[in-house]
C-alpha cells in the first residue's frame, strides 16, 4: 500500500474549537462535513478505529456544535465511539494520530480528556439517563444550560435507555436527543422499535420551504401536557407522527424522520428544537460508512477495519485464528452434535465469531440485540424448558447482567453456559471494555463454575463438559489468538482439575488462561520452579493446591483480573481453610481502572508479565539467571 | 384481636389441582374467587405477607388456570409475590400458613417447590424474557404448548422487560402477555407508560355480547406481520387501539384494557386470545386489594402488613425504630444543610424510609420506578454536573446495577453515595432477596469506598463523610431495628478508622453492621479476646489490622456476606501483603443460596451467631466459661 495524497482541508485548518466553527456560514458546513469525513478516513486507515460510525455522525456533530455552546451546554454521546468529528472540533486535531494509543486520546469521549466530552463512556444505552441526571441537576440549581444525547438506534435496544425514556417522558426535563438511526447496531440491528422506524419515511421539513417546514416545527412545539387527549381523538396531525409513534406515546415530542446527512437542515431543525420546553426527540437517518464507497457497502467490516489503503480499501485479511473463531468453531459443531444446544448473543455476532454458527444453525440462534439482561434471562428460559442454551459475551459486558446470572440462571442451578469473550485486559478501548472483574464478580455467586482455558482444544473441553453437566458454567478467554484444532477434537477433561505443566517444588507458579503464557514463558529454564494450568477458579483443585502448598516454600498466582477478591484470593480462601502457610505472591490487575494501551504494556505495568513474575522469582530468593 | 369467623369455602374445598378447577362452570368462577380472596385474607392476616397484590390478581390467575393446562402450559408471574391464589389452586392450600416461614413455602413461585411454578423470582421484570426464552426452546423442540407470563405495570418499568418486549415484537413466537395495570409498584407507579396507560378507557368486550366481542378478537386476530402498514395508513381499526398504542407499536397484538375482576369476561377472553400466532398483550385493569375495603383504601401501607385482625383491618403500628427511618431522618436533614443532596430510588419510597424526605425536599427527590440501571446512571449525570446524589437502594437490587456502579460512576470517580438498605440476610424473603453478595461484588470495583455503620448514628457519620469527600461511597446496613438518635446528630469519623470496642490481644474478632452485635455477645465475658468495630471493608484500617495481627495468635472475621471474596478475604489479602500470618477464621453466609427463615436463624445455621463465634473461640482454644 502506499501513502495515499489527502485532500487538503481549508476550513478545518480554521477551528481550533467550537467558537471557531462557528464563524463559518451555514453555506460552508456541507464543505466542512466533508473535510471532517477526509480526516477520519486519513486517522482510521491507521486500523482498529470506529471507522463507520464517526463517518455516519459528522453532520449530526457539525450541527449539535454550531447550535450548542459547548462545554456549557452538555452533548452526550452514546457509546462515545462515534464521537472522531467531536473530538477533531474540541480541539484535539492534532492528537487524533495518538487515539487509542498508550497516552494518546481515548477512542471514546471521557471526561478526564477535555471539558467538552460530557460523559466517560464505552458501554451502550447510558447516555439517556445520564442526561436526565444532567438536566435534573440543571434544574435544581436554577441553572439554564442544554442537554443534548445522540443516541444510536442500537444502544436503544438496551432496557436501561427504555427505561430512561419511560421516565425522560414521565418528567417532562428540557432536552434534545438526536436518535442516529443507521439501521445498525454492529450487526444488523434487531427488535421491534427497529422495524416500526424502518416503517417511517423520511420527511423533508427544510427543503420543503419555510413554510411548510415552520408549521411543522409549530405542531410539534405545542407543549405535550395534553399527548394524552391526542392518543384518544382519532384525529392525526399533520407532519407529526404522535398518534403513531411510541416515542410520543411516551410523552416526547417526535420529529423525523430527517436526512441525518443534510447538515444545513440539521441546524435549521436544532436551532428550532433545543428551546422547546420537555424532551424533544430528533430522529435522524444516516448511513454508516457514509461518503466511503467500500465502507457504506459493508459497514460491519467497517466498523473497526484493520489498516488499510484509504484511496482503495485495500485491506490485508488477517490470517490469525482468534479465540472468537475458536469458540465459534467449536459450538457449531458442538450443536451438531447435541440438539439442545442454542446460541444467544447480545449483538456481538462478529465480535463473538457467531457468523458461522448463525448459518449452520439459524433456528437454535439468537441476537437480542445490546440487552445483555435480556441475552441471559431468555437463556434461563430456555434452560428450564430443557435447552442447553451457550451465552456469548464479552466479559466486560457481562456485567451489564450480574443480577441476571445470580437470580435468574444461578439460585435454580440452571443448565447455562456463559463463554466470555475478551476476558482480561483488552488494551486499546481501555477502562470501559477490560474484562478484569469476571473473576472476582462471579466467584462469589453460589453454584456458578469458572473456567480459563489454556487453548482452543481446552475451551473445547470445557465447553462439553458444561453442556454434558447440569448447573451454570462460565468460561473466560482473552482477546487475541490461539492455535487452530482439528475440527471435531473433543479433549476430555475433568472440571475443577488443574494440570501440572512443569515440575519444580521451591516456588510453585499457579496461573490459568492468558496469564499462564507468561508463567511458563518466566519459569522455562528454572529448575525449581513449577508451574501449574490453574484452569479451573471454581472450584479451585484443592487436592493439588495442598498438594503444591505442603511442598513448596512459595506460591505465585498470576491472573488477568483484579486481584482483588478473584483467583489470588481465591486461592489464600483456600489455603487459609487448609491451614497451610506458605508464601503466596497474588499478581494481577491492581485495583485502579486500566487507561488504554496496548495488552502487553498494561500487563507489564500491572506486574504480570514474564519479566515482572521472573523480579518477583529473584525477590524470593530463586535463582533466575537472566532477563527474559 | 379476637379470632375472626372465616366464611366457608365450599368451592374451594374441591380443588386439589388445576383439574378440579376445570370441573366447575364458568358460572361459578366469581364465587370461587371470593373464596380465594376471604382465604388470602385469611393467611395474610398473621402479617408480613403480599397481602394487596395477591387479592388483585385473584381472577387473572384463576382464569389463566381455568383456561390453561399447566404444568404442561407455562404460568409464570413476575416478582411472584401475587401469586397466592395459584399457590391455593395448584395443591399447596394446606401449606399456605408455613409461607415464608422456614422450611415452609415461598413467599414468591419457585421452581423447586411446585410443577406448576414455572420460574424461580423475586426480583421485578424478568418474566418477558423467561417467557421468551420457554417460547423459544418449545418452538426449536417442536412442541406447542402454551406460555403465558403476568407481569405488572410497575414491573414493566424495569428497562429488561421493555427490552424484552422489543425482541418479543421483533420475533413474533406466540405467547400470551397479562398486563396485571394495578397503577401502583409498590409506591404509586411512575413513568411515561404508566401514564399513557391512565389514559386508555376500559373496553367491554364480553358484557357487550358476543357480537361485538366477536368482532373486536376477529379484528386483532389478524395477523401482524403487515402492523407497519398500519401505522403509516391513517385508518384506525374498531377496538383496536393498535395505532395509537406502544405495545401494538412494539409488533405486540394489543387487547384491552379490560376488568381485571370480571373472570368470566377474563376466561371468555383468554379463550380466545391463547391460540392466535404471535405475541398479545391482554392488559387488565385491577385494584390492589381488591375486595377488602381498608386495603383498597391504602394499598400502599397493605401491600405487606403486619399482623391485623381481618375482620376489621386493625393492626398495632410497630413503634420500632427502623434502620430505613434511621437513614430516612438522616438524608432529609443532610438535604437541609446541603443544596447538593438528591435522593433517588428505585420504587422504594416506603421501603427506603424516604416518606418524609420526599415530602420535605420534593425537588430534590426522584423516584425512577422499578430500574435500577436508570437510578444510577441518572446520579451519574447529577454528579458530573455538580449534585452530591444518594442512591437509595436495597442490597439485593443494586445487583442489577452492577455495571452502572462501575462504568458510570466509579471509572470517572463520581460523587454519588449508595445507602444501601436490607444489606445481608434478610429472612423471609429468601434467597432471591438476600443481600449477601455486596461486599463481595462492590470490593472489586475501584475507588468505591465501603462502610457498614453499627448505629444510627455511625450511619450519620457516614454519610457525612460520603457528601463531604469526593468519590464514590457505599454505605450498607441490614434490614431490622436500630437506636433513634438525636435530630442533627453527626458524629465526626474518619473513613477507614476500625473502632477498638474491647481490649483483648489473645484472639481478636473483627466484625462490622450485624455481625458485630454477635461478636459483642460472644465475647463480652471472655478477658482476652478483643472486639473491633471493623466498619469500613473499603478500604481497611491496615493499621490497626496490623497492630492487632502482630499481637494476637488468632484473628476472626465476622460478615452478614458471602465468606467468597467479601470481608474476611479482604483482611486475608492484606495479610498476606503485610507478610502476617496469624490463625484467621473467616465466618460469614456459605457459598450456597439460604433459604427462607428468619434472620436469626439463617445467621446461626451459617455459623455467624454468637453461639458459634464461641464455638470457635473454643476450638481457637480460648477459655468459653458458658453457651451464652
Amino acid at each position: 500500500m502506499t501513502s495515499p495524497s489527502f485532500p487538503s482541508t481549508p476550513l478545518l485548518d480554521q477551528i481550533e474549537s467550537p467558537d471557531d466553527l462557528k464563524k463559518l456560514s451555514r453555506e460552508q458546513l456541507p464543505a466542512l462535513s466533508q473535510e471532517l469525513r477526509d480526516e477520519i478516513v486519513r486517522v482510521c486507515s491507521q486500523g482498529g478505529l470506529h471507522l463507520a460510525s464517526s463517518l455516519g455522525a459528522v453532520e449530526i456533530i457539525t450541527a449539535l456544535h454550531y447550535v450548542l455552546d459547548s462545554p456549557r451546554d452538555r452533548i452526550l454521546f452514546d457509546v462515545g465511539h462515534q464521537a472522531y468529528a467531536h473530538k477533531i472540533l474540541t480541539g484535539r486535531r492534532s492528537l487524533m494520530p495518538t487515539i487509542k494509543k498508550e497516552g494518546g486520546l481515548s477512542g471514546f469521549t471521557k471526561v478526564s480528556e477535555s471539558p467538552h466530552d460530557a460523559i466517560t463512556v464505552g458501554h451502550a444505552s447510558t447516555s439517556l439517563a445520564n442526561a436526565l441526571g444532567m438536566a435534573m441537576a440543571r434544574d435544581a440549581q436554577g441553572q439554564n444550560y442544554h442537554v443534548a444525547a445522540v443516541i444510536g438506534d442500537g444502544s436503544l435496544t438496551g432496557g436501561m435507555a427504555l427505561a430512561a425514556l419511560n421516565t425522560i417522558g414521565d418528567l417532562q426535563r428540557k432536552m434534545l436527543i438526536v436518535l442516529n438511526d443507521n439501521e445498525m447496531s454492529i450487526s444488523e440491528n434487531v427488535g421491534a422499535l427497529n422495524k416500526f422506524m424502518r416503517g417511517l419515511q423520511v420527511q423533508k421539513w427544510f427543503q420543503e420551504g419555510e413554510g411548510a417546514g415552520k408549521k411543522a416545527v409549530e405542531a410539534v412545539s405545542k407543549p405535550l401536557a395534553n399527548f394524552m387527549s391526542r392518543a384518544k381523538s382519532s384525529t392525526r396531525h399533520f407532519f407529526d407522527p404522535a398518534s403513531v409513534n411510541p416515542f410520543a406515546a411516551m410523552g416526547i415530542r417526535y420529529v423525523g424522520p430527517v436526512d441525518g446527512h443534510n447538515v444545513q437542515e440539521l441546524v435549521w431543525l436544532m436551532e428550532r428544537l433545543i428551546d422547546l420546553d420537555g424532551p424533544t426527540i430528533l430522529h435522524v437517518v444516516t448511513k454508516k460508512g457514509k461518503g466511503l464507497a467500500y465502507a457504506e457497502a459493508d459497514p460491519i467490516y467497517w466498523h473497526g477495519p484493520a489498516k488499510f489503503d484509504p484511496a482503495t480499501g485495500e485491506f490485508k485479511p488477517s490470517s490469525a485464528y482468534s479465540w472468537s473463531a475458536a469458540f465459534g468453531d467449536a459450538v457449531t459443531e458442538l450443536a451438531r452434535r447435541d440438539p439442545r444446544t442454542f446460541v444467544i448473543t447480545p449483538a456481538m455476532r462478529e465480535g463473538s465469531g457467531l457468523v458461522g454458527y448463525s448459518r449452520a444453525h439459524p433456528h437454535r440462534y439468537l441476537d437480542v440485540g445490546i440487552a445483555e439482561e435480556v441475552a441471559v434471562t431468555t437463556a434461563a428460559g430456555m434452560a428450564l424448558q430443557g435447552m442447553r442454551p451457550i451465552v456469548a459475551i464479552y466479559s466486560s459486558f457481562l456485567q451489564r447482567a450480574y443480577d441476571q446470572v445470580l437470580h435468574d440462571v444461578a439460585i435454580e442451578n440452571l443448565n447455562v453456559t456463559f463463554c466470555l469473550d475478551r476476558a482480561g485486559v483488552v488494551g486499546a478501548d481501555g477502562a470501559t471494555h477490560n474484562g478484569v472483574f469476571d473473576l472476582s464478580y462471579l466467584r462469589s455467586i453460589p453454584n456458578l463454575h469458572i473456567g480459563l482455558p489454556k487453548d482452543a482444544a481446552e475451551l473445547r473441553g470445557m465447553l462439553k463438559w458444561a453442556q454434558e453437566h447440569d448447573g451454570p458454567y462460565a468460561i473466560r478467554y482473552p482477546r487475541g489468538n490461539t492455535e487452530k484444532v482439528e475440527a471435531d477434537t473433543w479433549p476430555a477433561l475433568k472440571w475443577g482439575t488443574w494440570e501440572r505443566l512443569k515440575d519444580g517444588d521451591d516456588v510453585v507458579i499457579l496461573a490459568g488462561g492468558k496469564a499462564l503464557e507468561y508463567a511458563e514463558k518466566a519459569a522455562w529454564d528454572l529448575p525449581n520452579v513449577g508451574v501449574v494450568n490453574a484452569r479451573f477458579v471454581k472450584p479451585l483443585d484443592e487436592a493439588m493446591l495442598r498438594e503444591v502448598a505442603q511442598k513448596a516454600r512459595a506460591i505465585i498466582t498470576v491472573e488477568d483480573n483484579t486481584v482483588l477478591g478473584g483467583f489470588g484470593s481465591a486461592v489464600l480462601e483456600s489455603l487459609n481453610r487448609m491451614e497451610l502457610r506458605p508464601t503466596v505472591r497474588v499478581l494481577g490487575i491492581p485495583d485502579e481502572f486500566q487507561e488504554h494501551a496496548s495488552v502487553e504494556s498494561v500487563h507489564a505495568r500491572s506486574g504480570i508479565s514474564a519479566g515482572a513474575i521472573r523480579t518477583v522469582l529473584a525477590e524470593l530468593g530463586v535463582d533466575v539467571p537472566l532477563e527474559v
